[in-house]
């Protein structure tokens, strides 16, 4: 174990919103037991003031750092940017990271056992947004004993969660880092996301989503990944890694089988992605994405939106993140100047497209670590270094 | 009718390469008999120098210009470039359009009846390419008893035909337009076509490509569809022409439905798309497009792939075109200067993306009639117009 590394870490989870309360959901129903799993690194201040919230993207899960058990050969997802001397410097930093509502990986989602029923919930599991994914979030935090959070950060999807938490509960985050991310999917970014749905729903074995006595809906599935994963790339990252190379052969095969190293790729992809995620939480998921927008369907501008919020930000776009275009960072970055917050908004030249924020720990951690150490030393009340 | 429209136009067809010959392919098979279904506009010179060879993209066909009947709502694919008074100025040159080999308009392809079994080919027909459907035009071009076109000219897979031509038959072309084209498709241009490919191939209905006799792969072939159209438009155009206004509705659906014009939109695009193409034709044509490369395989480069070519050029790229950015059209017009060709290269301001080549007739018409009229007036040798 490298010793930057948090180490074996565990799985936990929190289970609130029993019936008949349940939690309310903007869709109008409400959903209850709600089960959020979650992992946490380093510790908790005793005034509860270093605590960081990380929010995960689409495809992600709780375990954002560390190890699993001790011959686990890979560490969670965010771990170059999690640990002790890190981004998230967990010899400082309480780092907090939860499952997001509608996912797969603990948290409930339309694969949960629906204890109305006691089968999955399929598709009559309720539509979710990003405010109900944060409105659980809060429960989870309330209930951890943390008040105000030092700072919530998360990319893409998980920026989006980043800047409702500021919007919905402006008094409880100290300093928000939304990545690679937008105050509104666009409507390129919705089109793929549909694409994905038909291919999932085209498959015969997703049978109106009620699938889990039987096959799941893996090819659908896996072409929706490799659509996804393409929007992830870039243009030049993807001539730079594969171009028109063959794949484990010298001549063009001349029938439909894998011909190109991009095309193995993307059909790996798509294949080992289905054995760890629920094709129904990536309808869900997805369906969150298109529908978060900061100004409500237009009815109010993103400054309007944006005029309670009180949090310090540092927004990180990519140059080559073509999903979440550098433009829509800085239209959040400009909206939130205007109330004269603190605002860094800093474009990462990368050739690696939305995936950046995944692969590029040089920069990002420069960046959120100077960030994170003004906020902590300026505004929180704990324990500083010295 | 309109008085700038070539009017009222009838599909002609070839038919050659009877067995036991047949047409030789670069994957080592035969293929005959081989038809092509085309249609022409205007007269031929009788000195024959004014034919002008218009090629189509992946989903085109032999009917560019003109109406199939009086009450025909829509002209051919690009009317709004040919006919009297237009770019390819059908008063002057006469004009040719071939379905491509491999195609499903006329011309022989996957779906056409094999006489050896009397069923359609399916997956038995032949691995076809850029280079084969050339050489299955040049049978007709010589049948029409022309020796050398004054131009080859087409957008997309299209420009990639006209750039096979130069190089195949240096002899027997004065001048090309190659638009919105490249010498090699991106790797993200093939993983496009590839995801495309495995969601036809996914749909049960396409049943290893022999479906003839029954339902077709429809669900498969819209999704193929679908995606490809994404990569036709632009952020931009998306975004002008979409944005995230709801269809049909005033409020979020929180269901699987439609929400958004885009996503309604990209349904009707594939949808009506599977009324019209063959999901056979559409793997055969993706693969042949993903294998065209001048630089065969990076075993020489682009200049010495160009160097026995004799045509004069007008290269056309789009600024919004993502798909066949300008960048390789441009390595195109390079390599072909280091050879002191005459080489116009020339980015139009669009925010169309890729489609911009069938939709912006406005400075196209511009660009391609002067140059049209300085290869006719300088280099044919037929009537001249005063």
């Amino acid at each position: 174990m490298r010793t930057d590394s948090v180490g074996i870490v565990e799985r936990k989870t929190f289970t609130f919103a029993a019936p008949p309360g349940g939690l309310p959901l903007e869709c109008g129903d409400t959903l209850g037991p709600v089960t959020l799993a979650y992992e946490t690194y380093g510790a908790l201040d005793p005034d509860c003031s270093n605590a960081v919230l990380i929010l995960h993207a689409l495809t992600g899960d709780s375990h954002a750092a560390g190890y699993r058990r001790p011959d686990d050969p890979r560490p969670g997802w965010w771990d170059m940017m999690i640990g002790p001397g890190k981004a998230f410097d967990t010899n400082r930093y309480f780092v907090i990271c939860p499952n997001c509502l509608g996912g797969c990986m603990g948290s409930t989602g339309p694969s949960s056992v629906d204890p109305a029923t006691g089968r999955p919930y399929g598709l009559s599991f309720p539509m979710i947004t990003i405010g109900d994914m944060v409105r659980a979030q809060k429960a989870l935090v309330d209930h951890l004993g943390i008040e105000k959070l030092l700072a919530v950060a998360g990319g893409s999807m998980g920026g989006m969660q980043a800047l409702e938490w500021v919007t919905a509960y402006p008094d409880a985050v100290r300093a928000a880092i939304p990545i690679a991310t937008a105050a509104q999917l666009s409507a390129q970014g919705i089109a793929f996301n549909e694409v994905g749905r038909q291919a999932i729903m085209a498959d015969p074995n997703w049978n109106g989503g009620d699938y889990y006595g039987g096959d799941p809906p893996a090819r659908g599935l896996a072409i929706a990944r490799m659509i996804g994963h393409i929007t992830y790339l870039s243009d030049e990252s993807m001539r730079r890694k594969f171009g028109r190379r063959l794949q484990d052969r010298k001549e063009l095969s001349y029938d439909f089988m894998t011909d190109f190293q991009v095309e193995s790729y993307l059909h790996h992809q798509g294949s080992i992605f289905t054995e760890r995620f629920d094709a129904n939480s990536y309808l869900y998921i997805t369906k969150a994405i298109d529908y978060f927008d900061l100004t409500d369907m237009g009815s109010r501008t993103l400054e309007d939106a944006l005029s309670n919020v009180k949090a310090s930000f540092l927004i990180i776009a990519f140059s080559s993140d073509w999903l979440y275009p550098a433009r829509q960072n800085k239209e959040i970055a400009d909206a939130l100047r205007a109330h004269n917050l603190e605002v860094s908004y800093c474009v990462i030249e990368s050739p690696l497209g939305h995936d950046a924020f995944l692969l590029e720990p040089g920069h990002q951690t420069h960046l959120i670590s100077h960030f994170l150490n003004h906020i902590y030393t300026e505004h929180a009340h704990g324990r500083h270094d010295r």
